[in-house]
């Protein structure tokens, strides 16, 4: 059976969206798989945005609902950290045992990106916790984001990827996605989704 | 039965998240309610700030799976999003069919923190959506903050509080997550868990 790819990440917002996930869904068919792609692209119209919101939700979350893995693009977003939505949509696979890998598009770990949010203002607490000139303390455990993204894919045996892409590429660069890609085929040749697979038989190697 | 609480936000970054844990566990069994609080301050001592970082996302994740339900505090941290462990975390809840609510602490709806974010230099594209000068489009929807949060609450009839705080009481008002408890108790006194409480029992009401 071909494993089923829930394709997350903040691509969805591109001018070229439909164009970045054609190419995603190329990538998943050369390795036998069938991507699944979130976003508006064919919700009806609803009487008001909010609930045109809603009807998008309702669909991503079937989508997930009938996928066997997400690839989650946790490139950060306006900001120093991975796209909100993205991070919803892998603890809910992360809670359902379903395949979960993520790739960064960036090197800069989660600990430099805040420090260089506080511009390198930090200091060491009485509690031993790096603090900010704002008080709140930076997690500094070489992780590409929040521990719960990270942990939650390494513990399941997950992989990710990261990549150091092109400024002009940055959520269109498509080599950690094809990583992510590679280290499912790994696990899947190895043993079947009907025979069983379980998110520990997935690669836990990390090229970070 | 009493609701077991999993109280989710970023207030584990502050130098007195103890007290704001206390607080918020105080408010809960004021309800009837168990809270359970995330954290690092009960993790043992690890090889590695790595491996410490992994043991706090397993911990995390056995007190969201041990918990009936989720406040989440979807404030915007660092940025103009919410916290990403957070939002990890209500997707996790959200996928496991636990009773959702969410509360922010700025009353400045994601559409208009996204404006902001580009200093009002929004454009209309050809297709209709809005973009910021890098071509990124933005989600209109009225909502707190991306959809997938917003919606996943909302379409499970989940309760979300908005609320203006003091700059100084940014991560420690509490009125939201107390606006929470009430709707949470308002389901629990109609219907206890033990006789099969579902997400739809919950106010769907929202004073945004």
């Amino acid at each position: 059976m071909s494993l089923k790819i829930y394709t997350a990440g903040p691509e969805v917002f591109l001018p070229n969206a439909r164009e970045v996930m054609a190419k995603k869904t190329a990538l998943c068919a050369q390795y036998g798989f069938t991507a699944i792609c979130p976003g508006d692209l064919d919700i009806p119209p609803q009487p008001t945005l909010y609930e045109f919101g809603l009807a998008i939700s309702r669909v991503d979350e079937e989508m997930m609902d009938a996928a066997d893995a997400i690839i989650a693009n946790l490139t950060p977003f306006r900001g120093i950290a991975a796209d909100v939505g993205t991070c919803f949509e892998l603890g809910y696979m992360s809670a359902q045992g379903k395949l979960v890998t993520a790739y960064t598009n960036v090197v800069e770990n989660h600990f430099e990106r805040t420090k260089a949010y506080y511009n390198g203002a930090i200091s060491v607490g009485e509690d031993g916790h790096k603090r900010g000139p704002d008080g709140l303390s930076l997690e500094d455990f070489d992780m590409i984001d929040n521990l719960m993204m990270h942990g939650g894919v390494i513990r399941r045996g997950g992989h990710i990827a990261v990549h150091k892409a092109a400024p002009d590429a940055l959520y269109t660069d498509l080599t950690g996605f094809e990583d992510c890609l590679k280290a499912l085929a790994k696990a899947h040749s190895a043993k079947t989704v009907d025979e069983g697979m379980r998110p520990e038989d997935l690669d836990a190697s990390n090229d970070d």
